[in-house]
C-alpha cells in the first residue's frame, strides 16, 4: 500500500513557484463556496513521525482564509477527556457548518500507536476502527466533508529526518519508539487505512520525502476533494434510494408496546411519602458511592406532555447531593448547536467520572418530535436509530450507567392535566400551543414511541416504560429503578 | 454579622402552604420577564456545611422554569481548570442573556476554605477578594444580575446536622474539617462577605435552622432582587454621569505614540532568510521547553489592515510544532458569544499549561473598532481598559507569558498594499469594503491606538510596537521579540 509513496517524486523550486498561485486562488475559491454552502470540512493530517505534517498545516494556513479555519492539535489527553467516552474529545472539536477543521493528530493517532506498541490486541484494534468508521459515516451522512491525508516516509528517510530533529533539539516525545518500531507502526497504519478507506471518506497517501512535492500534493488533494463536493452540490446528487423505514402505521387499532404499560396502579400518599424518603436516602448514598468509584451516570427522561417528567426529576434530584448532578433541559438549540450534527449538543454535556447528567428530553427528539413534525427528513430520522445505538454503546463501553425512562399516560389523563394547568397561574407556562398540537398527533407519536423502543431498547441501554397516570406511583417506580440500576452497576 | 441569622425564625407548615403558590407564580413571572429583557442572572448559593443548600437549589428548580436555568456545581477542579488562570472555570459557566445560572459553590468556596484552613494568609485572601469584587463589578456593569445567598447555622446546629448526615452515610467529604474549624470558617466567611458586600452585588444572610423558613426566605430574596431589576429596567435608570474618558483627540497634528515607531528600517532578503531560519529553530526549541515547564503562552496581534499580521503569524508558527499552538482568528461572534460579556469569547480559548494561543485580533477590538465605529457605548469602551488590565493581570498571575504586538504602517504603504491585493486573485478576499472605510477613519484609529497603548501597556503585558512598512523586518522583529520574551520567562 505504501509503495506508491516511495517513488521518489520531486517538484523543482521553479515548478512550485509556477503552480502555487493558482492552487492558492483555487483553494480560497473552494473554501468560500463551501462556506456559503454551509459545508463543514474535516481535514485529517496523519502519517509517520518526521514527515513534516506541521509544515503541511502551515501551508494550509497560508493558502486558506484562516478566519474560516480551526486547527486542532489532538495529541495528549486531558483528564476531562479521559474521564469521558473516548470520542468526547473529538466531538469537542468538530467544525460547525462552513468551517474547515484541520485535525493534527486525530481519532487514528492513539489506536495506531496502541497497536504498534502492543498495548491492544488485534481484536481491540479492529473494534476501534469500526467505531471510527461509524463516526465518519455519521458525519458524512450529515454533510461533513472528510479529507484524510497520510504522509509517508521510508524507514531510512524517517531515521535521517528524526536524527536531524534530535540534533536540533526539536524532537517531539516518543520519537525513539517510532524509530524502533517503524515496521509495527507501518503495519498498524496499513491496517487502519485498509479498514477505514471507503467511498465516503477515502484515504490519500502522500509521499513526504520532497517537501515541495508533499505540500503541493496535499494542497491539490484537498482542492480536488473540495471541488468534488461543490460539483455534487451543484448537481444536487440524490441520495441512493432507501428502503422504506420500518414504521409502525399510526393507528389506534394497532397495539403498541405502550399498551403493555399498566396505567392502573395507584399509591396512597402515606405509602408514597414513606417510600420516597427511604429511596431518596438510599439514592444519596449510592450517588456518593458512584462518585467514589468514578462512575458516570446518564439518565434520559422522555414522555407525553404533562406526564410528569419535571416533577419526577425533582423528586429524584432531591435525593442527590447538588454537587454531583446537572439537569439539562433540552429546548431550542443555539446557533452553535444548530451548526453541528444533532448529537453534538448532547455530547457536550456528558458527565465526567463520578458525576450525573439528567436529560429532560434528549437525543430521542430526533425520532419523536422531529419525525412526527417532519422537522427531519425520513433519511435523517431513519438512520438516527443506529446513530443513537452506536452513541449509547460508546457510553456503555466507557462504563457510563445509562437509564432511559418513558413516562406513559392515557389521553384522558393528559387532558385533565392540561385543564388543571390552565387553572393554576404557576403552571400556565407549562402549557403551550405546541402541547395542544402534539395532542392531536397522539397516534403518530404512539407509533413513533413504539418504533423507538423497538429499535433502541438494548441490553446496555434498556427503556423503562413507566405508567404515570398516578404521579406518585410513577415517581416511586423511577427512583426505585434508579437505585436498583446503580446498586447493580456499582461494585 | 451572622447574629441576625440566629434568631430562631420558623415558618409553620400551614403558612408555607399558604405562601408558596404566590411565590412560585411571581418567580415564574419575574423569570420570564427577565428572559424577555435578556438579563442574565447569577445566583450564588453559599453558606456553612449542613445548611441545606442542596435543598434550596431543589426548591429553585421547582419554582422556576428549568428550561431557563443552568445549575452548576463548582466544587472540585479538573486539571483543565487548574492549568488555566483561576477564573477560567467561572467564565466557563457564566449564563448567557436571559438565563439563570445557579452556582452551587462559587468563586467564594476555595478562598474561604483556604483561609479557614490556613493555606493562605490574610493578604493573599484579601487579594482574592479584590479579584472577586472586580469580576462582580465587570458582570454587573455588563447587565448581569448577581444574587448572593449565604445560609447560616449556629455551631451547635451544624454539628447536629452533620452528625445526622454522617449517620445516614451521606456526608460529603471534608465535613470533619468544617466542624473542627467552625470558628475559622465563620471568620473567613465574615471577612469575605464584608469585603464583597456592596451596592452592586449585596449579600443576603439567611437563617437555615428551619427548612421552611430557609426555603421561603431564599425564594423571597431571589424574587425581590429580580423584581428590583425589572423595576430598574422599566424606569430605564440612567447610569451615573461619568467623567469624560481621557481621549486623545483624533487629529493628524497631535503626535501619538505611533510617531515613535521607526518605519524606515529595511532588511535584505538574504539576511531575512538567514535570520528567519535561525530564529525559527530557536523558537521550536523554546516552545518545547515551555511545554516541558508547563508554561502557557498568549500572543495578541493587532495592527492596521494590511499591516501583515497573517504573514507574520505564519512565519512565527512555522517555528512551533503544530501540536503546541492554536491560532484564533477573531471574526463575528456566534450567538452564544454575543450573549455573554465581550471577554467571554477570549477566555474560552486561553491555553492550558504548556500550550500557546495566538489571537489574530483580540479583546482590544473593544477599544479599537468598537470605539471608533461606535459599536460600544462610551461607558462600555471607557471601562474596558480596566477590565482588560484586570484580565491580563490574572493571566500574568497564573504565569501566562503574554505578548502583544501592534503592527504599524504608514497610510501610503497601506494604500499600496490594498492596490496590490486587488491585483492578485488569491489576495482579493483580504480586501473588503470595511478596509476602505477603516482607512477613512485613520485619525480616529490613531487616537484609539494611542489611548490603548497609554492605558494597557503594563509591566506584565507591554505592547510591542512593530514598524511594518517592510514586512520582512517586521517578521524578524516579532520572532526575535517572542524568542527573547520566552527565554526570559523560562527557567
Amino acid at each position: 500500500m505504501f509503495e506508491i509513496a516511495e517513488l521518489g517524486r520531486k517538484v523543482s523550486e521553479a515548478s512550485f513557484a509556477a503552480e502555487e498561485p493558482g492552487l492558492h486562488t483555487a483553494l480560497l475559491q473552494a473554501q468560500f463556496a463551501l462556506r456559503d454552502a454551509k459545508v463543514p470540512v474535516v481535514v485529517i493530517v496523519a502519517g509517520v513521525e518526521g514527515a513534516g505534517k506541521g509544515a503541511v498545516v502551515n501551508c494550509f494556513h497560508k493558502w486558506l482564509d484562516t478566519r474560516g479555519v480551526e486547527t486542532r492539535p489532538l495529541w495528549d489527553e486531558t483528564d476531562e477527556e479521559r474521564e469521558r467516552p473516548a470520542f468526547w474529545r473529538f466531538w469537542r472539536v468538530l467544525p460547525p457548518q462552513g468551517v474547515i477543521a484541520i485535525l493534527f493528530g486525530s481519532w487514528y493517532t492513539h489506536p495506531i500507536a496502541d497497536r504498534a506498541e502492543r498495548r491492544i490486541d488485534r481484536d481491540a484494534f479492529e473494534r476501534r476502527m469500526r467505531r471510527i468508521a461509524e463516526l465518519e459515516r455519521l458525519l458524512t451522512d450529515d454533510g461533513v466533508l472528510i479529507v484524510k491525508l497520510w504522509f509517508h516516509l521510508k524507514k531510512k528517510q524517517q531515521r535521517k529526518q528524526l536524527k536531524r530533529d534530535v540534533k536540533a533539539g526539536v524532537a517531539s516525545p516518543h520519537i525513539e519508539t517510532h524509530v524502533r518500531h517503524y515496521k509495527r507502526y507501518w503495519a498498524a497504519a496499513e491496517q487502519a487505512i485498509r479498514l477505514t478507506d471507503d467511498g465516503i471518506a477515502p484515504w490519500h497517501i502522500i509521499e513526504a520525502k520532497n517537501a515541495r512535492y508533499r505540500d503541493l500534493a496535499a494542497g491539490r488533494t484537498l482542492l480536488a476533494a473540495m471541488e468534488k463536493r461543490l460539483d455534487d452540490l451543484d448537481e444536487r446528487v440524490a441520495p441512493p434510494p432507501m428502503a422504506a423505514p420500518p414504521m409502525t402505521p399510526p393507528s389506534s387499532e394497532t397495539p403498541t408496546i405502550l399498551d403493555t404499560v399498566d396505567l392502573n396502579r395507584r399509591l396512597s400518599s402515606k405509602r408514597y411519602e414513606k417510600r420516597l424518603e427511604r429511596h431518596q436516602n438510599e439514592l444519596r448514598r449510592l450517588a456518593w458511592e458512584a462518585h467514589a468509584q468514578g462512575r458516570n451516570t446518564v439518565m434520559v427522561f422522555e414522555g407525553w406532555d404533562a406526564a410528569g417528567k419535571g416533577g419526577a426529576i425533582r423528586r429524584l434530584t432531591a435525593g442527590i447531593d447538588a454537587r454531583l448532578f446537572r439537569v439539562i433541559s433540552v429546548g431550542a438549540p443555539t446557533d452553535e448547536e444548530q451548526a453541528h450534527h444533532y448529537l453534538w449538543r448532547f455530547w457536550r454535556h456528558i458527565p465526567r467520572s463520578g458525576y450525573m447528567t439528567l436529560y429532560d428530553r434528549s437525543w430521542y427528539g430526533r425520532v419523536l418530535v422531529e419525525r412526527v413534525e417532519r422537522l427531519a427528513t425520513v433519511e435523517q430520522w431513519a438512520r438516527a436509530y443506529q446513530e443513537i445505538n452506536d452513541f449509547e454503546e460508546q457510553l456503555a463501553e466507557h462504563g457510563v450507567i445509562l437509564m432511559k425512562f418513558w413516562l406513559h399516560i392515557s389521553p384522558d389523563v393528559q387532558l385533565e392535566r392540561f385543564h388543571s394547568r390552565q387553572r393554576r397561574p404557576w403552571k400556565q407556562h407549562k402549557l403551550t400551543p405546541d402541547d395542544w398540537r402534539n395532542r392531536e398527533r397522539w397516534e403518530a407519536y404512539r407509533a413513533a414511541v413504539h418504533d423507538m423502543v423497538a429499535r433502541t431498547s438494548t441490553v446496555h441501554a434498556p427503556w423503562h416504560l413507566i405508567g404515570a397516570n398516578d404521579k406518585q406511583a410513577a415517581r416511586i417506580d423511577i427512583i426505585e429503578t434508579v437505585c436498583d440500576r446503580l446498586s447493580e452497576a456499582l461494585d
